[in-house]
Protein backbone atom coordinates (compact mmCIF):
# COMPACT_ATOMS: atom_id res chain seq x y z
CA UNK A 1 0.00 0.00 0.00
CA UNK A 2 1.43 3.31 -0.70
CA UNK A 3 -0.17 6.86 -0.74
CA UNK A 4 0.01 9.20 -3.60
CA UNK A 5 -0.68 12.88 -3.69
CA UNK A 6 -1.10 14.58 -7.39
CA UNK A 7 -1.34 17.99 -8.03
CA UNK A 8 -2.51 18.66 -11.49
CA UNK A 9 -1.83 22.56 -13.47
CA UNK A 10 -3.44 22.90 -16.96
CA UNK A 11 -1.32 25.74 -18.97
CA UNK A 12 -2.88 28.47 -21.11
CA UNK A 13 -6.40 28.48 -18.98
CA UNK A 14 -7.03 32.17 -20.06
CA UNK A 15 -8.03 32.79 -16.53
CA UNK A 16 -6.05 32.35 -13.56
CA UNK A 17 -8.85 30.16 -12.24
CA UNK A 18 -7.84 26.15 -13.14
CA UNK A 19 -10.90 24.62 -11.20
CA UNK A 20 -12.93 23.83 -14.23
CA UNK A 21 -10.37 21.93 -15.90
CA UNK A 22 -8.68 20.19 -12.75
CA UNK A 23 -12.69 18.85 -12.16
CA UNK A 24 -12.17 17.18 -15.23
CA UNK A 25 -9.61 15.13 -13.44
CA UNK A 26 -11.23 14.50 -10.19
CA UNK A 27 -14.44 13.10 -11.91
CA UNK A 28 -12.29 10.39 -13.51
CA UNK A 29 -11.21 9.65 -10.48
CA UNK A 30 -14.70 9.60 -8.65
CA UNK A 31 -15.39 6.55 -11.63
CA UNK A 32 -12.84 4.34 -9.52
CA UNK A 33 -14.84 2.24 -7.26
CA UNK A 34 -11.80 0.42 -5.05
CA UNK A 35 -9.60 3.60 -4.21
CA UNK A 36 -9.56 5.78 -1.22
CA UNK A 37 -8.98 9.16 -2.03
CA UNK A 38 -8.51 12.66 0.13
CA UNK A 39 -8.93 16.22 -1.28
CA UNK A 40 -6.93 18.63 0.23
CA UNK A 41 -6.46 22.81 -1.21
CA UNK A 42 -3.11 21.72 -2.70
CA UNK A 43 -4.47 18.27 -4.22
CA UNK A 44 -5.48 15.02 -3.76
CA UNK A 45 -4.30 12.11 -2.02
CA UNK A 46 -4.72 8.47 -2.34
CA UNK A 47 -3.96 5.59 -0.95
CA UNK A 48 -3.97 1.91 -2.60
CA UNK A 49 -1.44 -0.41 -4.74
CA UNK A 50 0.87 1.62 -6.38
CA UNK A 51 0.47 0.29 -9.81
CA UNK A 52 -3.64 0.83 -9.35
CA UNK A 53 -2.49 4.55 -8.14
CA UNK A 54 -0.49 5.08 -11.02
CA UNK A 55 -2.52 3.67 -13.69
CA UNK A 56 -4.94 6.43 -12.09
CA UNK A 57 -2.76 9.54 -11.86
CA UNK A 58 -2.03 8.91 -15.65
CA UNK A 59 -6.01 8.81 -15.99
CA UNK A 60 -5.68 12.02 -14.31
CA UNK A 61 -3.46 13.48 -15.70
CA UNK A 62 -5.53 12.74 -19.48
CA UNK A 63 -8.48 13.85 -18.28
CA UNK A 64 -7.44 17.28 -18.12
CA UNK A 65 -6.43 17.69 -21.56
CA UNK A 66 -9.33 18.95 -24.23
CA UNK A 67 -9.93 21.36 -27.11
CA UNK A 68 -8.89 24.15 -25.09
CA UNK A 69 -5.94 22.43 -22.77
CA UNK A 70 -3.31 21.72 -24.58
CA UNK A 71 -0.66 21.25 -22.10
CA UNK A 72 -0.87 19.61 -18.54
CA UNK A 73 2.04 20.20 -15.26
CA UNK A 74 1.27 17.10 -13.19
CA UNK A 75 3.15 16.29 -10.26
CA UNK A 76 2.89 13.18 -8.10
CA UNK A 77 4.41 12.28 -4.73
CA UNK A 78 4.90 8.99 -3.98
CA UNK A 79 5.60 7.83 -0.16
CA UNK A 80 6.08 3.77 -0.45
CA UNK A 81 6.54 2.40 3.15
CA UNK A 82 6.97 -1.68 3.22
CA UNK A 83 8.09 -2.48 6.93
CA UNK A 84 4.82 -1.81 7.98
CA UNK A 85 1.36 -1.16 6.73
CA UNK A 86 0.91 3.02 6.43
CA UNK A 87 -2.09 5.10 5.10
CA UNK A 88 -2.97 8.79 5.21
CA UNK A 89 -5.12 8.27 8.42
CA UNK A 90 -2.28 7.06 10.12
CA UNK A 91 0.58 9.21 8.86
CA UNK A 92 -1.71 12.25 9.91
CA UNK A 93 -2.80 10.49 13.61
CA UNK A 94 1.59 10.54 13.91
CA UNK A 95 1.82 14.29 13.36
CA UNK A 96 -1.25 14.65 15.56
CA UNK A 97 0.28 12.70 18.07
CA UNK A 98 3.80 14.45 18.11
CA UNK A 99 1.61 18.01 18.23
CA UNK A 100 0.12 16.15 21.94
CA UNK A 101 -2.83 15.67 20.81
CA UNK B 1 -2.66 35.64 0.77
CA UNK B 2 -0.93 32.88 -0.89
CA UNK B 3 -1.12 29.21 -0.13
CA UNK B 4 1.72 26.72 0.52
CA UNK B 5 2.50 23.37 1.12
CA UNK B 6 5.32 22.29 3.35
CA UNK B 7 6.65 18.50 2.87
CA UNK B 8 9.45 18.22 5.08
CA UNK B 9 11.99 14.86 4.91
CA UNK B 10 14.99 14.33 7.29
CA UNK B 11 17.30 12.32 5.78
CA UNK B 12 20.07 9.55 7.72
CA UNK B 13 17.02 8.58 10.28
CA UNK B 14 17.99 5.19 10.78
CA UNK B 15 14.66 3.63 10.51
CA UNK B 16 12.45 4.63 7.88
CA UNK B 17 9.96 6.62 10.28
CA UNK B 18 10.47 10.41 10.19
CA UNK B 19 7.36 11.54 12.39
CA UNK B 20 9.45 12.26 15.61
CA UNK B 21 11.82 14.70 13.31
CA UNK B 22 8.95 16.04 11.54
CA UNK B 23 6.82 16.78 14.80
CA UNK B 24 9.47 19.57 15.79
CA UNK B 25 9.00 21.51 12.70
CA UNK B 26 4.93 21.24 13.68
CA UNK B 27 6.17 22.30 17.29
CA UNK B 28 7.52 25.26 15.79
CA UNK B 29 4.58 25.73 13.88
CA UNK B 30 2.33 26.05 16.60
CA UNK B 31 4.16 28.18 18.07
CA UNK B 32 2.72 30.93 15.38
CA UNK B 33 -0.32 32.43 16.31
CA UNK B 34 -1.83 34.39 13.17
CA UNK B 35 -1.47 31.80 10.67
CA UNK B 36 -4.09 29.00 9.83
CA UNK B 37 -2.87 25.88 8.55
CA UNK B 38 -3.95 22.51 7.99
CA UNK B 39 -2.17 19.00 8.37
CA UNK B 40 -2.36 16.33 5.82
CA UNK B 41 -0.71 13.43 5.56
CA UNK B 42 1.17 14.61 2.91
CA UNK B 43 2.76 17.77 4.52
CA UNK B 44 0.75 20.67 6.00
CA UNK B 45 -1.07 23.94 4.08
CA UNK B 46 -0.60 27.12 5.49
CA UNK B 47 -2.52 30.03 4.34
CA UNK B 48 -1.45 33.78 4.60
CA UNK B 49 0.97 36.38 3.89
CA UNK B 50 3.53 35.59 1.77
CA UNK B 51 6.64 36.33 3.59
CA UNK B 52 5.30 35.79 6.83
CA UNK B 53 4.53 31.94 5.45
CA UNK B 54 8.16 31.66 3.90
CA UNK B 55 9.59 33.21 7.54
CA UNK B 56 7.47 30.15 9.12
CA UNK B 57 8.69 27.46 6.53
CA UNK B 58 12.52 28.42 7.08
CA UNK B 59 11.51 27.91 10.72
CA UNK B 60 9.68 24.55 10.74
CA UNK B 61 13.08 23.90 8.18
CA UNK B 62 15.40 24.92 10.82
CA UNK B 63 13.77 23.07 13.36
CA UNK B 64 13.47 19.44 12.07
CA UNK B 65 17.93 19.87 12.46
CA UNK B 66 19.40 18.31 15.43
CA UNK B 67 22.40 16.54 16.43
CA UNK B 68 20.63 13.18 14.82
CA UNK B 69 19.30 14.79 11.89
CA UNK B 70 22.33 16.59 9.54
CA UNK B 71 20.28 16.72 6.14
CA UNK B 72 17.06 17.73 5.61
CA UNK B 73 14.81 17.97 2.07
CA UNK B 74 12.25 20.43 2.22
CA UNK B 75 9.57 20.89 -0.87
CA UNK B 76 7.55 23.60 -1.14
CA UNK B 77 4.68 24.62 -3.36
CA UNK B 78 3.36 28.16 -3.21
CA UNK B 79 -0.23 29.08 -4.78
CA UNK B 80 -0.35 32.77 -4.98
CA UNK B 81 -3.10 34.40 -6.32
CA UNK B 82 -3.80 38.22 -6.82
CA UNK B 83 -6.81 38.77 -8.86
CA UNK B 84 -9.18 37.46 -6.32
CA UNK B 85 -9.27 36.39 -2.46
CA UNK B 86 -8.22 32.43 -2.20
CA UNK B 87 -7.94 30.54 0.42
CA UNK B 88 -7.39 26.91 1.23
CA UNK B 89 -11.37 26.32 1.94
CA UNK B 90 -12.30 28.19 -1.10
CA UNK B 91 -10.26 26.25 -3.19
CA UNK B 92 -11.35 22.52 -1.57
CA UNK B 93 -15.17 24.40 -2.07
CA UNK B 94 -14.08 24.53 -5.80
CA UNK B 95 -12.50 21.35 -6.01
CA UNK B 96 -16.02 19.99 -4.45
CA UNK B 97 -18.30 22.25 -6.90
CA UNK B 98 -16.64 20.44 -9.60
CA UNK B 99 -17.81 16.99 -8.63
CA UNK B 100 -21.56 18.58 -7.89
CA UNK B 101 -21.40 18.11 -4.21
CA UNK C 1 6.55 13.44 -26.16
CA UNK C 2 6.73 14.23 -22.34
CA UNK C 3 8.81 15.14 -19.63
CA UNK C 4 9.20 14.03 -16.41
CA UNK C 5 11.88 14.71 -13.92
CA UNK C 6 11.89 12.26 -11.03
CA UNK C 7 13.89 13.02 -7.56
CA UNK C 8 13.86 9.60 -5.13
CA UNK C 9 14.70 9.63 -1.31
CA UNK C 10 15.23 6.15 0.20
CA UNK C 11 14.12 6.59 4.15
CA UNK C 12 16.13 5.22 7.10
CA UNK C 13 20.01 5.27 5.26
CA UNK C 14 21.87 5.79 8.55
CA UNK C 15 24.37 8.68 6.98
CA UNK C 16 23.00 11.48 5.34
CA UNK C 17 24.43 9.95 2.03
CA UNK C 18 21.89 8.32 -0.30
CA UNK C 19 23.80 8.36 -3.34
CA UNK C 20 24.35 4.76 -3.21
CA UNK C 21 20.79 3.97 -3.34
CA UNK C 22 19.80 6.26 -5.72
CA UNK C 23 22.48 4.45 -7.71
CA UNK C 24 20.12 1.32 -8.25
CA UNK C 25 17.84 3.67 -9.76
CA UNK C 26 20.22 5.04 -12.41
CA UNK C 27 21.15 1.75 -12.98
CA UNK C 28 18.07 0.60 -14.04
CA UNK C 29 17.39 3.35 -16.12
CA UNK C 30 20.97 3.34 -17.70
CA UNK C 31 19.56 -0.55 -19.18
CA UNK C 32 16.80 1.03 -20.97
CA UNK C 33 17.51 1.75 -24.56
CA UNK C 34 15.51 3.97 -26.10
CA UNK C 35 15.40 6.70 -23.62
CA UNK C 36 17.08 9.98 -23.38
CA UNK C 37 18.03 11.39 -19.55
CA UNK C 38 19.83 13.94 -18.15
CA UNK C 39 21.44 14.45 -14.45
CA UNK C 40 20.86 17.11 -12.61
CA UNK C 41 21.94 17.91 -9.12
CA UNK C 42 18.38 17.37 -7.94
CA UNK C 43 17.23 14.68 -10.09
CA UNK C 44 16.67 13.00 -13.11
CA UNK C 45 15.22 14.78 -16.56
CA UNK C 46 13.68 12.13 -19.22
CA UNK C 47 12.33 13.00 -22.23
CA UNK C 48 9.97 10.59 -24.33
CA UNK C 49 6.31 8.65 -24.62
CA UNK C 50 4.55 9.16 -21.31
CA UNK C 51 3.50 5.84 -20.67
CA UNK C 52 7.45 4.51 -21.47
CA UNK C 53 8.21 7.21 -18.67
CA UNK C 54 5.67 6.22 -16.06
CA UNK C 55 6.99 2.39 -16.48
CA UNK C 56 10.74 3.50 -16.08
CA UNK C 57 9.47 5.66 -13.03
CA UNK C 58 8.10 2.38 -11.42
CA UNK C 59 11.12 0.90 -12.34
CA UNK C 60 13.53 3.13 -10.88
CA UNK C 61 11.40 3.67 -7.20
CA UNK C 62 11.32 -0.24 -7.02
CA UNK C 63 15.30 -0.63 -7.85
CA UNK C 64 15.63 1.88 -4.85
CA UNK C 65 14.42 -0.71 -2.06
CA UNK C 66 16.31 -3.63 -0.65
CA UNK C 67 17.28 -5.28 2.51
CA UNK C 68 18.47 -1.91 3.65
CA UNK C 69 16.22 0.23 2.46
CA UNK C 70 12.18 -0.28 3.49
CA UNK C 71 10.73 3.46 2.53
CA UNK C 72 11.07 5.75 -0.43
CA UNK C 73 9.60 8.84 -0.99
CA UNK C 74 9.16 9.84 -5.47
CA UNK C 75 8.52 12.77 -6.43
CA UNK C 76 7.47 13.10 -10.20
CA UNK C 77 6.48 16.19 -12.27
CA UNK C 78 5.67 15.51 -15.59
CA UNK C 79 5.08 18.30 -18.20
CA UNK C 80 3.10 17.32 -21.44
CA UNK C 81 2.64 19.71 -24.25
CA UNK C 82 0.60 18.73 -27.04
CA UNK C 83 0.11 21.66 -29.31
CA UNK C 84 4.21 21.36 -30.98
CA UNK C 85 6.66 19.07 -30.30
CA UNK C 86 8.89 19.71 -27.00
CA UNK C 87 12.02 18.32 -25.53
CA UNK C 88 14.88 18.74 -22.57
CA UNK C 89 17.14 21.06 -25.32
CA UNK C 90 13.72 23.39 -26.42
CA UNK C 91 13.09 24.14 -22.95
CA UNK C 92 16.17 25.23 -21.94
CA UNK C 93 17.01 26.70 -25.02
CA UNK C 94 13.87 29.00 -24.40
CA UNK C 95 15.04 30.09 -21.15
CA UNK C 96 18.63 30.81 -22.41
CA UNK C 97 16.29 33.33 -25.51
CA UNK C 98 15.02 34.69 -22.55
CA UNK C 99 18.01 36.02 -20.67
CA UNK C 100 19.12 37.13 -24.07
CA UNK C 101 21.55 34.13 -24.67
CA UNK D 1 25.04 26.14 2.10
CA UNK D 2 21.99 24.53 0.70
CA UNK D 3 20.84 23.68 -2.93
CA UNK D 4 17.76 24.92 -4.36
CA UNK D 5 15.36 24.01 -7.04
CA UNK D 6 13.07 26.42 -8.13
CA UNK D 7 10.19 25.69 -10.81
CA UNK D 8 7.54 28.72 -11.65
CA UNK D 9 4.24 28.01 -13.19
CA UNK D 10 2.24 31.47 -14.28
CA UNK D 11 -1.38 30.37 -14.58
CA UNK D 12 -3.67 32.08 -17.51
CA UNK D 13 -1.35 32.63 -20.12
CA UNK D 14 -3.55 32.37 -22.76
CA UNK D 15 -1.52 30.32 -24.72
CA UNK D 16 0.56 26.97 -23.51
CA UNK D 17 3.53 28.69 -23.99
CA UNK D 18 5.34 30.07 -20.53
CA UNK D 19 8.86 30.85 -21.51
CA UNK D 20 8.35 34.74 -21.69
CA UNK D 21 6.70 35.03 -18.14
CA UNK D 22 9.60 32.53 -16.79
CA UNK D 23 11.95 34.74 -18.55
CA UNK D 24 11.17 37.83 -15.92
CA UNK D 25 12.29 35.58 -12.76
CA UNK D 26 15.58 34.58 -14.68
CA UNK D 27 16.47 38.09 -15.41
CA UNK D 28 15.87 38.98 -11.74
CA UNK D 29 18.08 36.03 -10.90
CA UNK D 30 20.68 37.08 -13.19
CA UNK D 31 20.82 40.57 -11.24
CA UNK D 32 22.44 38.88 -9.01
CA UNK D 33 25.99 38.36 -8.41
CA UNK D 34 26.95 36.28 -5.82
CA UNK D 35 24.87 32.80 -6.88
CA UNK D 36 25.75 30.18 -8.69
CA UNK D 37 23.08 28.61 -10.99
CA UNK D 38 22.25 26.16 -13.87
CA UNK D 39 18.98 26.12 -16.08
CA UNK D 40 17.58 23.09 -16.42
CA UNK D 41 14.75 21.70 -18.49
CA UNK D 42 12.73 21.68 -15.76
CA UNK D 43 13.70 24.59 -13.35
CA UNK D 44 16.59 26.61 -12.26
CA UNK D 45 18.82 24.90 -9.73
CA UNK D 46 20.54 27.36 -6.78
CA UNK D 47 23.57 27.08 -4.64
CA UNK D 48 24.48 29.43 -1.47
CA UNK D 49 23.46 30.20 1.75
CA UNK D 50 19.74 29.05 2.25
CA UNK D 51 18.19 32.90 3.78
CA UNK D 52 19.72 34.13 0.26
CA UNK D 53 18.59 31.72 -1.42
CA UNK D 54 15.10 32.13 0.33
CA UNK D 55 15.45 35.81 -0.64
CA UNK D 56 16.13 35.43 -4.38
CA UNK D 57 13.28 32.31 -4.80
CA UNK D 58 10.93 35.17 -3.42
CA UNK D 59 12.10 37.74 -5.94
CA UNK D 60 11.77 35.05 -8.58
CA UNK D 61 8.41 34.85 -7.73
CA UNK D 62 7.46 38.38 -7.44
CA UNK D 63 9.28 39.37 -11.04
CA UNK D 64 6.54 37.14 -12.76
CA UNK D 65 3.11 38.76 -11.96
CA UNK D 66 2.75 41.71 -13.90
CA UNK D 67 -0.66 42.96 -15.71
CA UNK D 68 -1.04 39.77 -17.38
CA UNK D 69 -0.14 37.22 -14.68
CA UNK D 70 -2.49 37.51 -12.08
CA UNK D 71 -1.58 33.65 -10.17
CA UNK D 72 1.88 32.10 -10.29
CA UNK D 73 2.30 28.39 -8.44
CA UNK D 74 6.32 28.41 -7.28
CA UNK D 75 7.43 25.12 -6.34
CA UNK D 76 11.24 25.08 -3.85
CA UNK D 77 12.75 22.00 -3.14
CA UNK D 78 15.59 23.18 -0.62
CA UNK D 79 18.34 20.35 0.11
CA UNK D 80 20.54 21.56 2.78
CA UNK D 81 22.84 19.06 4.47
CA UNK D 82 25.28 20.23 7.06
CA UNK D 83 27.53 16.89 7.91
CA UNK D 84 29.55 18.07 4.98
CA UNK D 85 30.15 20.68 2.50
CA UNK D 86 27.43 20.17 -0.77
CA UNK D 87 27.45 21.90 -4.12
CA UNK D 88 25.36 21.08 -7.62
CA UNK D 89 28.55 19.53 -8.75
CA UNK D 90 29.29 17.26 -6.24
CA UNK D 91 25.69 15.80 -6.00
CA UNK D 92 25.81 15.06 -10.22
CA UNK D 93 29.49 13.77 -9.57
CA UNK D 94 28.03 11.50 -7.41
CA UNK D 95 25.40 10.35 -9.36
CA UNK D 96 27.77 9.83 -11.88
CA UNK D 97 30.02 7.60 -9.84
CA UNK D 98 27.28 5.43 -8.85
CA UNK D 99 26.87 4.91 -12.92
CA UNK D 100 30.29 3.86 -13.18
CA UNK D 101 31.68 7.68 -14.27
Amino acid sequence: MAIVEINIIPLGTKTPSVSKYVGRALKALRQEKNIKYELTSMGTTLEGDLDELLRIVKKMHESTFGDDIKRVVTTVRIDDRRDQPSSTSSKTGSALRELGY
